[in-house]
């Protein structure tokens, strides 16, 4: 079956109180939109469209990223969720398989609930679920799966009141018919919207079939406040510590470490307590991640360990039995295997060959201000504590810098490159140093 | 109306388990005690009167610090909270207005509950509270809002157990009746002490009218042990942090951020986890907090980026656009628009002027063993990584620092400064010296 | 009475998906193995036996460190608990007191139940514990104390079944007895396996009596899977928690701070948010722990303040009034009274004399790639920024190095050493080089 997806995602989100549209606002460190689209290119299909709106420019660029081949579609004013759908179906021109509408809001579904959606043979099928509490929800009036209509809360009797099947929103239609249905939606109720949900209707009263699709109630949670907000992400993380749980992964405390929608971390790893993965972190198994770490954008091997106190940035790859130790960021770098960097060190833009050593305090100057360079250390060199690496600069295999160096010109394989002044002592002059400061400290308090 | 308050902060707190008087203890990183100021201060009451006993020069010192126009009051005796309050009447002579008794461990109460109480007609006003589990609470016997009186729960009836009406202990009296009721009171108790809850008692008898105020149980809260005082401590958070969602702040995890008593943070800042604010921080909109931050003392312009990793001390000033990177330390500093202090820095006692890039490892050295000094850098300067700053010293707009370098004099404009020796490279030396090392050890361990 | 202790910890924990032997997990930074062993060294036992099996090389490297005075056997295969038991027994040979039998993956029992057990006078004293969902537990049919029989879940009658007191697998039998019991156990059941709790019913045939002794559920715990691992990890920190909240430590959010096993913390120690304890750890009275610190293998002395952003590593031993700020290591190092190290150090194998200041950016260069070496510095001495102290080497009392020198030589008592080159600032070249890369770079945009 080929499929199409539209996903709504022009809504202000009022109650966000954020000049930040909707759908970007994050779990999991990608926008909301960002996991609807996933669970539906889980499907494979053949287009995807976003209809943006409000906000639509940060949208469009947002969408841009996280699914490049997906078409962002604009509705200029926010008429309902039938007119969204309408701004969308002239890009589907052509396509007759079946389309899926989904929210850009509703972060949680799943792709094997979408699924179930698209293969129903029914004309409509529209996704239900069992509330707890089925509140203000729309009501599902089905005879087992056989949807008869659909009630607003608001226009329902006692009876239909009692009813706990609700309707979440997402439907999936047959492209032709979809755009047959949408063409007849009209606006005459208390809103002055046209609702994408009356389509049951009209197709019912073309005497076409509906059908309802169940899912747990838990994947058709909208987003609408901060605090959702952060119950979502709360949410979210359960599973995702639950699922590393499963797959042989110790966390000391699992509610202190967060998982971007991407990270990957491998069997027997052994992560600390409080640990943030920003996106696209994969950790081999076996590695270990000590307490206190903040890692995004980075690869780590099996036999690594990191941190605790140690932040990995995008372009970090650490090579197996690699070590990062305490206050030290690695950036865009390569560290090639059984690298240690233990303290206070920056590491930027730099490529470092096999057992090599640096020293505490290191930082590679990558930026002239105006241009950001390269520093490459070879195999088995030792970068002495406070070394300056000013790039473009290269150090040699087995190579060795002093401590307190700033290394400007490239060191050659097996040398010691030294940068310093000449220790001098200066005997008895601390002695007299202190004492005419705390003199002059003693003579303003009697001064004062 | 007039007010005046009496805090009654004299207690020891014994299940404490402290040398810390009770109400020094803290929530939201402030004492307990200035909650309840805080609370009453809403009020602008005319006089306030700390009552102390217990650690009196630590309770007067902070007292000092939290409300300096407070007058405290030694309860030289802890004779019961009649007693307390007949310490703090000679300070009231005089005044003729409402006064308010509320206590120093009991920090929740809201300025609103405070204002129904004064504004009570009534001879004696009482806060209560409907208990949930009403314990060996004194008990409220009351016709609607008209108290009748006060039971202590070991002489109450049954029936008068059952009650669920309870008192708080907070009151409210005009000065003139208070002074008379309280130099009525006795000590003829089990615990011989003077109950200031007894004027209600003797106000009746001499045909007076009483009232009960209501407030939820939460407000009344007292802390009597550390588990009581973290619980406390979670409350309050929680409170600040819904607030703070309300207001449009995104939180990854509320639960890992930390609010202290006067924290403001603007709409649409994000903060991400793990994230502790001391007392005086302002953070306008649009900020963003990095996980893993350290804030106190300081005010965070809009559009800047802290952390992660960073901390922030009293008088860090940033301007907009400010960007302070991982293992960043700002004390008592000026940071204008756009600096920029990405890695590994020390700023202390300086003014950093607009554009100006701070490199990775850049101290200022204020402290010469006995002074601290000023640092002053210009626009658009550039500080080369691992430059030492020692103040007093300026370095001026668009001027460059040499990496490594260590400034003792002042850079004039557009100057680049450099301190660093030239680097020297010793071919093949460092393959002879870890040669040497290896040797030495491998002889070591055939010899042990 | 004499007590032998056989710890059963042989078993491979398959639901772990682990590499690591199911008893080397951790909890509370220690083996659960350990937590066992400590419960049954506080009855001071004569021997102690730890069965080893799958993993056996590890586990007995591991309880070698925990217990060095236990014996390891191994069990080839894993035939059962009372195959398990049998492997033990013949290094028993010749003990006539009483044996305990407990399991290595059984974290929470507490050496008064053990003792409750050992006290026992019946032939086979069995732990029970009264389960709230007793599932497929083996139930204890008894009258009051008097144990007639075990009875398998899938051999219980309906009525058994009823039974709520549960079999927790450990048991206390007199040797000779146990001998001879264990020695008669057969396999012939569905698994093959020789059943411990069989030798019940062989006491019983030989009319002998067997007791229940009983521990709430919480003891039994059993851990068989990385979410049950999380749990018993909760569960062990809320113990801890609440302990050190009743011994007079304030903890600003004690979910947030992570003990181990052996950590010891005196009273009005406060402790700030994000804390992690590994083992070793002892705070006296008094001291200040502030928010995100890492703590291993250290002691920190009354008066002392440390964090936020400090890590101190083994053998860190902190005197009176120490102040350790922010991003600084210590490690095997002893800082005596009054010393300061406020801000981005490393301190390694050093010894720091009284009321010495580490200026900000000190490193320790302890190691030479080969050796570690040891930095020794005197009273009032005052450590200038970014000094690199490459050992061996000694500063004097109240010596002072300048801001960016490299210590090569010692520095006498009262001297300055300096080492470092002379500042040359070159007017106007920075605003040339500036003007130089941006024209670059402007000409590298027109060309792209």
């Amino acid at each position: 079956m080929t499929i199409a997806l539209i996903v709504l995602a022009a809504g202000q989100g009022t109650r966000m109180n954020s000049d930040l549209p909707k759908v970007l606002h994050r779990i999991g460190a990608a926008p909301l939109v960002a996991h609807a689209l996933a669970a539906g290119r889980a499907l494979e299909p053949e287009q995807v469209i976003v209809v943006a709106g409000h906000g639509a420019e940060a949208v469009t660029k947002a969408v841009g990223k996280i699914d490049p081949e997906a078409t962002v579609v604009l509705q200029a004013e926010q008429l309902g969720t039938g007119h969204a759908v309408a701004q969308a179906l002239p890009t589907l021109e052509g396509f007759d398989g079946r389309v899926i509408v989904l929210y850009g809001d509703t972060p949680f579904i799943r792709p094997e609930t979408l699924e179930g959606l698209a293969e129903s043979t029914a004309a409509v099928a529209v996704l239900g679920f069992e509330a707890a509490d089925p509140g203000r929800y729309g009501r599902l009036v089905a005879q087992g799966n056989a949807l008869d209509r659909i009630v607003e809360f608001k226009d329902a009797s006692d009876e239909e009141r009692a009813i706990t099947l609700c309707n979440s929103g997402v439907i999936a239609c047959d492209a032709v018919l979809l755009t047959e249905l949408v063409a007849g939606l009209n606006n005459d109720n208390a809103s002055g919207e046209y609702y994408l949900t009356d389509i049951v209707a009209a197709a019912r009263a073309k005497g076409l079939s509906a059908e309802v699709v169940t899912c747990p109630e838990e994947e058709t949670l909208g987003i609408n406040t901060r605090a959702e907000l952060a119950r979502a992400e709360a949410l979210f993380q359960a599973r995702m510590r639950a699922e590393a749980m499963e797959n042989g992964v110790t966390m000391v405390d699992p509610d202190t470490v967060w998982f971007a929608l991407d990270t990957y971390i491998g069997r027997d790893v052994v992560v600390g307590p409080n640990v943030v993965f920003g996106p696209d972190v994969t950790i081999e198994s076996g590695a270990q991640i000590e307490a206190f770490c903040h890692l995004e954008g980075c690869h780590i091997s099996r036999g690594a360990t990191v941190g605790p106190f140690a932040r990995l940035r995008p372009g970090a790859e650490l090579a197996e039995d690699v070590h990062i130790g305490n206050f030290v960021e690695v950036k865009n770098s390569i560290l090639a295997e059984g690298v240690k960097v233990g303290h206070l060190t920056y590491l930027g833009d730099a490529d470092i060959g096999e057992g090599t050593n640096i020293g505490a305090g290191t930082v590679t100057c990558n930026y002239d201000g105006v241009f950001k360079h390269r520093t490459t250390v070879g195999a088995n060199a030792f970068i002495g504590s406070d070394t300056m690496l000013v790039a473009p600069v290269t150090v040699g295999d087995g190579a060795l810098t002093g401590s307190g160096s700033v290394i400007t010109e490239d060191v050659p394989a097996g040398a010691i490159a030294l940068g310093r002044a000449k220790q001098m002592n200066r005997p008895g002059l601390a002695t007299k140093l202190f004492e005419m400061l705390r003199a002059k400290k003693a003579n303003m308090k009697k001064g004062s």
